[in-house]
This record gives C-alpha cells, sequence and structure tokens, in this order.
C-alpha cells in the first residue's frame, strides 16, 4: 500500500513514527507493508518517490522542521506547486489527510480529498473539516469511484468511536450518540472537582500540553461542536454547520456550581450529542449511575444509544499524537484488510 | 448471502426474528439480503431450500418447539441424518453455530466448524466451545481455505469486544484485556451493594431470567472462564484449558465484605482477565477510579491496555437473545463487507 500524506505536523509525524517502529510487527501480524511514497506540506516543502521514502530521514525533516532537510535519493522529486498538484500527478493508494483543519470552509482539506478521489485514491483523514462541512457529496463522490473513505480520528483519536457506530454495531439502529469528546474541558472540570479553580485548571491543562495557549476552540465548545457535526454525518447522514447547533462551553462554571453538584452527587460534563433531530454541546449535571459521570480527566467516551442493543460505549483517550497516529493506523489496516482479500 | 443455521434456540430464533424484522433496514443501509437456506437442530427436525426458507414459518416452527411444524413447500428437504449431512451434501456462503455449548470438549460444534471450512462456508459462531477449545488448528484450517471466521457473540454478545481487540484497535499491541464478561454475577453483586443477601439477589437474578435454574456456570466462574479462554485466544494466540487457569466465584461473598468494600470506596467485581502469561478468574475489590467500578447490574465491560493507546474500554449489554442476535449480524455484515468488494 503506498500512502500519500497531506500534511506534516504532529499528527502525520506521529503516523510515520509509528509505521517505522512497527513495522515488522505490522508485516507479522496484518501482512501489512506501506510505503511513504509523498509527503506534501503547506509551505515547507513537498517530496515524492514512487519507490517509498524513509521513514528515518522524513522523521528527520520532521524534526528539523522542514522537508528540504530529506537528502536526495535516486528517484526523489521536489518539485511541485502545491498538495494538489502533487495529488493529481502522482499515484498512491491512499491518500492521508492530516494538514490543519478549517472547521468553516474544510478548506484546503476538502479539495485535496475532492482530488484523491478523482485519482482513484482511498482517503484516510484526521482532518475533521471535511468530515464536519459537506462530507454528504464527498461520500457520494467517492462512492461512484468506489473509493473508502475512513476517518476514525476524527472523532476520538484512536478509540474506536466511528467504527463501533458503523461497523461492530452494524445492524443495530444508533437513536442517538451522546459523550466527552473533548479532553481538555474533561480535565478542567475533573481538576474543579478536585478543589482547583478554573484559571488553575486551566492552567495546569496548558502546562500539560493538553490546552493549546489559545484554548477558546476547547472551553467555548466549538471543538466538541465540530464532532457533533461529524456524528451527525456519520451516524445519522445529516449535515448541519456551527450555526446549527446549540453549543455551550464551560468557562462560566464555578467552584461553587461544582461543589453543589459533588454534593448533590452528580457531575458536570460538557456533553456532545447527536441524534435524528440535531445536536448539541451542553453542559450538564448527570447522576453517578450515567457511566459518563466517571469519566476522569483527558479521557474521552461516547455513549451510542441503540434499538436493540441497549446502550454501548467506548472510553478511551481521545487527543494525542501517538492515539490519533494509532487511529489513522487502524483505518489503514481497514482498508488493508478489503483490498488485499 | 444463504446462512445455514446449526442450533435453533433461544440465539437462532434471535437472529432469525431480526433478519425478518429488519429486513428492509438490512437492504437499504447495507445491501444486505440474507437467505436462510438451512437450519439442523439436534432432535427436532432439519429443514433446506436452495431458494430459501421462509422466516416468519421458521420463526412460527420455532414457538411451536418443533421444525416438523414448518409446512411443506417446493423446494423443501427434511431428510437428513443429522447436522454433518446437511453440511456436507448441501450449499450455503455462512454456517451460523448456535446450537448448545460445551465448553471442555467443544463438540459437536467444533466438527459442524470443520465440516464447514472443508466445504468452503464461511462461519459465525455464537457457540463459545470451538473458540474456547480447539481454535488454534481451526483458523489455520480456515486459513489455508480461505474462510472467515467470526465469533463476536461468544464474548459479549452484540458488544462490540472481539472486533474491538482485532479489527479496531488494530496497529495497537493489547497487553491484557481485563473486564466483567459474566451479568449474572454482576447483577447478584450489585444487588448485594444495594442491600440484598446473596440468596435472594440469585433469586431476582432467576426471576429476571439473568441466571439459569441451576445458576453453578455462573456463580463459580466458569462461564466467564470459558470467555478467557475466547480472549486467550482472540487477542494473545494462546492455547489453554478450563483446568489451566485460577477460577474464582462469588459463592463465598458475605454482606459484610460487600459492606467493608463498600466503606473503603471499593467495589467487589468478578473479573475475567487474559494476558500473554495466560488468564485468571478472581473476585477483586476495584477502587472507584477503575472505570469497571462502575459497571452495574448485567451490563459487561472490557478494558484493553495496549502499548500506545492506553486503556479502551467497551461496555454494554453481554447477553441475551437479540443482543447475541445483533453480534451475529455484525458479524454476517463483516463478511458482507468484504465478499461483496
Amino acid at each position: 500500500m503506498k500512502l500519500m500524506l497531506i500534511g506534516f505536523g504532529v499528527v502525520g509525524q506521529g503516523l510515520v513514527m509509528i509505521l517505522h517502529d512497527k513495522a515488522d510487527d505490522l508485516k507479522t501480524r496484518y501482512g501489512f507493508s506501506p510505503q511513504v511514497v509523498g509527503v506534501a506540506t503547506g509551505s515547507r516543502g513537498i517530496l515524492y518517490n514512487a519507490n517509498g521514502l524513509s521513514l528515518q530521514k522524513l522523521l528527520g525533516a520532521g524534526q528539523a522542521g522542514t522537508l528540504a532537510h530529506y537528502p536526495d535519493e535516486d528517484g526523489l522529486e521536489r518539485d511541485f506547486v502545491d498538495a494538489l498538484d502533487l495529488i493529481q500527478n502522482r499515484d498512491a493508494d491512499v491518500l492521508v489527510e492530516v494538514s490543519p483543519t478549517n472547521i468553516r470552509t474544510a478548506m484546503p482539506a476538502m479539495q485535496h480529498l475532492q482530488e484523491a478521489i478523482a485519482t482513484g485514491k482511498h482517503i484516510v483523514t484526521a482532518n475533521k473539516g471535511p468530515v464536519a462541512i459537506g462530507f454528504k457529496a464527498l461520500l457520494q463522490q467517492a462512492k461512484e469511484a468506489n473509493v473508502h473513505i475512513r476517518y476514525e480520528s476524527t472523532l476520538m483519536a484512536g478509540t474506536p468511536a466511528i467504527a463501533t457506530g458503523l461497523e461492530t454495531l452494524a445492524g443495530s439502529t444508533i437513536q442517538s450518540a451522546r459523550g466527552i469528546v473533548n479532553g481538555t474541558t474533561n480535565y478542567i472540570l475533573t481538576e474543579m472537582e478536585n478543589g482547583l479553580t478554573y484559571d488553575d485548571a486551566l492552567s495546569r491543562a496548558q502546562q500539560l500540553g493538553y490546552a493549546e495557549t489559545d484554548p477558546t476552540a476547547d472551553v467555548e465548545g466549538y471543538d466538541a461542536a465540530a464532532k457533533v457535526l461529524i456524528m451527525l454525518n456519520a451516524f445519522f447522514g445529516i449535515e448541519a454547520s456551527l450555526d446549527d447547533i446549540d453549543v455551550m462551553g464551560i468557562t462560566s462554571i464555578t467552584p461553587e456550581a461544582i461543589l453543589a453538584a459533588t454534593e448533590a452527587n452528580e457531575r458536570y460534563k460538557l456533553i456532545a450529542s447527536a441524534t435524528p433531530q440535531g445536536g448539541q454541546v451542553k453542559l450538564v449535571r448527570l447522576p453517578l449511575n450515567d457511566p459518563l459521570a466517571h469519566v476522569k480527566g483527558a479521557t474521552n467516551a461516547l455513549t451510542f444509544e441503540t434499538d436493540l442493543m441497549g446502550d454501548v460505549t467506548v472510553m478511551g483517550a481521545g487527543a494525542g499524537q501517538q492515539e490519533t497516529g494509532l487511529g489513522l493506523l487502524a483505518d489503514l489496516l481497514a482498508i488493508h484488510r478489503i483490498v488485499s482479500v
């Protein structure tokens, strides 16, 4: 399987690291020996080698911060106008989209994926944009071209949520998907239960790398909202935009409110939910008999309410370099299982 | 996809009920239109119709308690010596093994599966026997014959545990699988936390249909132990027998012990675990920061400890007619996804 990576930041490098470190294991356990033939970044260079790039040299270039650092070798090409040029004019079996997400326009990732389909490449994406916005048309285009699209990493990194809803629970009808899909806010809420103020909990989240310097997207609920859009698309075939859903963050929560909930045997959680009627992100007090009430720290969890299976919950890490890389890898292996038949 | 069912008790009838009730939905959502062409029971008759049996008539015969009740129709055959005769001499794409489990010998299910492979049929089984005992050779035989074997329902019914470990977490290395895989005992422990004595909790479990009239297999830990054997095979490729693993039940637990655990902020749980070093079933006190401590009633849950994803937990129903039928259906749909490519 020949892979073309669009984007080579934390997540892209994470995938290459795993492919490098697990090469023998992947070959033995799954008969899976992928090659990375192309890597495109926005402003730090583009590489292609039909014979496969060296994963080790790629990681070196990643650490150096530019693909210009990748040494010359037989068959290496560097002269491409942009990612689209690479996608349109060079072969690969799977395009791995790991460029930065734009949740309002889905660009330029959407264009990358459209061109990938047009040139017969399967798609694995960690980029939330095209799965949140404009996904229906993309899915239709892929179906007509007989191309697979997988996007496990867009919801809870490598913790299987998309595949659980669509595949391992196949046959059940999902009535709702609701859960904790943002680790940063759950970490802050957990630390506030442990006695910290909001500001101190946020600072600690930033020190640990859970929260960005500008934490707005997390604490105002917009990262969770993007995941609601993804759940609406994935589980209910519903297209919506951020403007269509009620979004609440955690910035207004006080230590007093947290304490009052604790005393009532309840826990505040930022719950993202999607149903056939739409979606929302809401800060709610959960009773302790809800499994989601016991999800602590940066952990994520999603509960599927189904017609015949009752509630099924998956719980695990929802972010992180290797965790997201593993979600991409699980998707690649799922395509490998099918195309290698 | 033509299905042949071996066994037509609660689980087999559950599957046929779902196939009947969801026929339109399965066709629309997955392009899946299976036919049941054969059904074999031990002593209540055998049916085969290459054109497909009527699901409605099958359900009627199931309710009547004998396939003799199935009315005559064009192409119907009833004269078979036994299930093996049917498997060896009639076609089907998939054999669904839902006959009663024998956890010591795996018979006669093992023979059914061997003959299914020999005649080129894929396998979906809810029968724990052949996945617990002698599975390695069976898997090898299937691999050589290019036949799929799926067995989701053997572990936690339709709650995806096998597929999570093998497929949706593919790429991660599982270091251990530990969880609550017997709903009856978890229900009893939960009711004892609510103040019931062991005997009263067991009676209530029997009234609700969670526990059998002879509850030995559940309360002595042997059902959980069978699932340990299945986990050892599935996740670590290790063959073992019941004699190889330490098995503990819940019959010795007292209300005093339950109370002491509660006062120490801990909960008694019957934990089944499998690692590359072996497996066990043990009644342990879990601290409340373990997600398994919050699994209540008849619910099951399994935590995978992995190399790069940390802990991933799946939680849901672990038994029941339609829940087990849905596990079989998810397996059938997984085969359908691959063979229909």
